[in-house]
C-alpha cells in the first residue's frame, strides 16, 4: 500500500486533531469529577490527549513526536480547556460518568486507525500493526485512569472497549491485504471501532467476566 | 566476553520465551483475582509479559523490540491465555495470592539474566548493567500491580524480590569480569535470582521495614 | 543561544546532581511514610530521582541517558539512602508530610531548568521546550505518587506546583529570546520556579478547584 495522497494525509491530520480533542475532553471530565485543581485538570487533559500517540511514536521509533511536528495540537488542547470551562459553566451541565464515553469512543476509533496505519506504512508485520493500533487507541485512557488512581475502566467495566479497537485494526489489515486504497482502510477502521463502541454503550453489551 | 554461540542464543531465546510465559501467567492470575473481564485479563497478561523487556529495549535503544523480532511470543501469550482458561476451568483450581509467586520467581531470574546480558554486550558500564538487570526483572510485575491499582507487591510486602535480581546480576558481572563463558554467567544469574526468590518464599524470609 | 561555557556546564551538572539528590530524599520520605521495606524505599528513591530526567532524555531522543553518562549520580543516590537512614535514626526525626516539600521544591526548579535548557539547545520550538521543562520537573514526583498508589499530589492538592515550573520555563524562554547568556536564563528559571513554590508553601496559596 502506498502512502495516502496529500488530501488523504490532510484528512488523517484532521482526524488525529479530532481524536486528540476528543480524548482531551474525556480527560477534562474525569479530572473534574475527581475534584482536581485547575492545573491537575490541564495535566490530565494533556496526558489523555497525547499519551496514546506518544507511546505509538516511541514504540515505532518515530521522531519528532506528532505534537512536536504539529504544534497546533498543543495549543489546541490548551484552548479547548479554556472553552470547556466557559461553555460548561454557562450551561450548568452536570458531569456524569457517561459523558466521558462519547468523546472517548470517537477518539478510540481515530487513534486506532492512526496507530495501525503508521505501523503498516513502516512495514511492521500484521500482528505488530494490530497491537500498535490497539495500544495507540487504549493507552491515553489507561494513563488517564492510572493518574486518577483507578483501575483503568477499559479493563474493569465489562463493556467492550479494547476489543472494538481490535476489530477496527483487523478490518484495516484485511483491506490492506486486499490492496484497498489507504483512505478506505483508514476510514473503515475508524468507523468500525467507533461504531462498535457506540453500540456497546447504547445496547449495554457486556463481556463475560473471566471466571476460572 | 564474546556473544553467545548459536546454540547459546537459541537457549537464550528459549529462556526469554519461558520467562515471558511465566510473567503472562502471573498477570492472568492477578487480573482474575481482581475480577476483570476477558479483555482486561488479556491486557494485563500482555503488559506483565512484555513490560520488562520493552522497557529494557527502550532504555538500551534496541530496535526492533524483541516482540517485533520474534513474533511467536505475541501469538504464544495469546494461546497461553486460551489454554489457561480451559485448563483452570476443568480443574476448578482456586486462585490464591500465592499461586502468582512461582511463575513470577522463574520470570524474575530469566528476565534479570536477559537484561544484564544485553546491557553487558552493548558495552554498558557495570553499574548500569546491574540496574538494567533489576529493571528488566522487576518492571513487568510493577506494571501489573500499578494497572491493578495496588502498591507494587515488590515494594510493599517485605519479602526479598528486587534484591534477588540484584544478587543474580552481581553474579553475572562477577563471572563476566573473570572472563567466564556467556552461557555460564547467564545461567548462574538466572538460577541464583530464581532460587533466592524461591527460598525467600519457602522460608518466609523478610526484609526489615525501613524505620527512621 | 550558544551552549554553556565549560564552567557553565560544570555548574549545570552540579545543579542536576543536587536536583537528583533533592528528589531522591523526597522519595525516601514518602516511601518511609508508606511503611515500605528497605528495597522498596530504594526503588522509590531511584524512580523519583531519575524518572523526570529519563523521560526528558527519552522524549528528546538523547542517548546515552544522563545516568549512563554520569554514573556518579547512581552511586550518589545509593550512598544518600544509606546516609539518610543513619542520620534520621540518630536524630529521631518524625517524618511528616510537609518534610517532602522542601527538597521537592528545589528539585522542581533545577529539573525544570535542565529540561527547558536541553530542549532549547536541541532547537525545539518554544512551546515544546516549555512542555519539556514542566514534564522534566513534574514527572519524578508523579511517578513517586503513582507507585505509592496515590493521586499525584501535584494534581490534587490545590497548591501551585506544575504552574511554578511553567513560570520558570517561561522566564527561561523570555531571556533566551532576548539573547541573554545561558547561565542567566538557566539560573533565573531555577530560582523563579523554586521560590514561587516556596512562597506557595509558606503563604498557603491555593489554586481554585475546577468547578464546572
Amino acid at each position: 500500500m502506498e502512502p495516502l495522497h496529500w488530501w488523504g494525509s490532510i484528512a488523517l491530520t484532521a482526524l488525529e486533531g479530532l481524536a486528540t480533542a476528543a480524548f482531551a475532553i474525556s480527560g477534562i471530565i474525569e479530572a473534574t469529577r475527581k475534584r482536581m485543581d485547575v492545573v491537575g485538570v490541564g495535566v490530565v487533559a494533556f496526558l489523555t490527549a497525547f499519551g496514546g500517540g506518544t507511546l505509538r511514536d516511541l514504540l515505532l521509533d518515530q521522531r519528532p513526536f506528532f505534537w512536536v511536528r504539529e504544534q497546533y495540537a498543543l495549543g489546541g488542547v490548551f484552548i479547548l480547556c479554556l472553552i470547556a470551562v466557559v461553555f460548561m459553566r454557562q450551561r450548568h451541565i452536570a458531569i456524569t460518568e457517561r459523558m466521558i464515553e462519547w468523546p472517548d469512543a470517537i477518539g478510540l476509533g481515530l487513534f486506532c486507525a492512526s496507530g495501525v496505519h503508521q505501523a503498516h506504512l513502516l512495514g511492521m508485520p500484521p500482528l505488530v500493526s494490530l497491537i500498535m493500533g490497539v495500544v495507540t487507541a487504549v493507552f491515553g485512557g489507561v494513563l488517564r485512569d492510572m493518574v486518577c488512581n483507578e483501575i483503568p475502566a477499559t479493563l474493569r467495566n465489562h463493556r467492550p472497549y479494547a476489543i472494538c479497537a481490535l476489530a477496527g485494526a483487523l478490518a484495516y489489515l484485511l483491506l490492506a491485504a486486499l490492496d484497498a486504497p489507504a483512505w478506505l482502510a483508514v476510514g473503515a477502521c475508524a468507523v468500525l471501532a467507533t461504531s462498535l463502541r457506540a453500540f456497546a454503550i447504547l445496547r449495554n453489551w457486556s463481556l463475560p467476566v473471566w471466571r476460572l
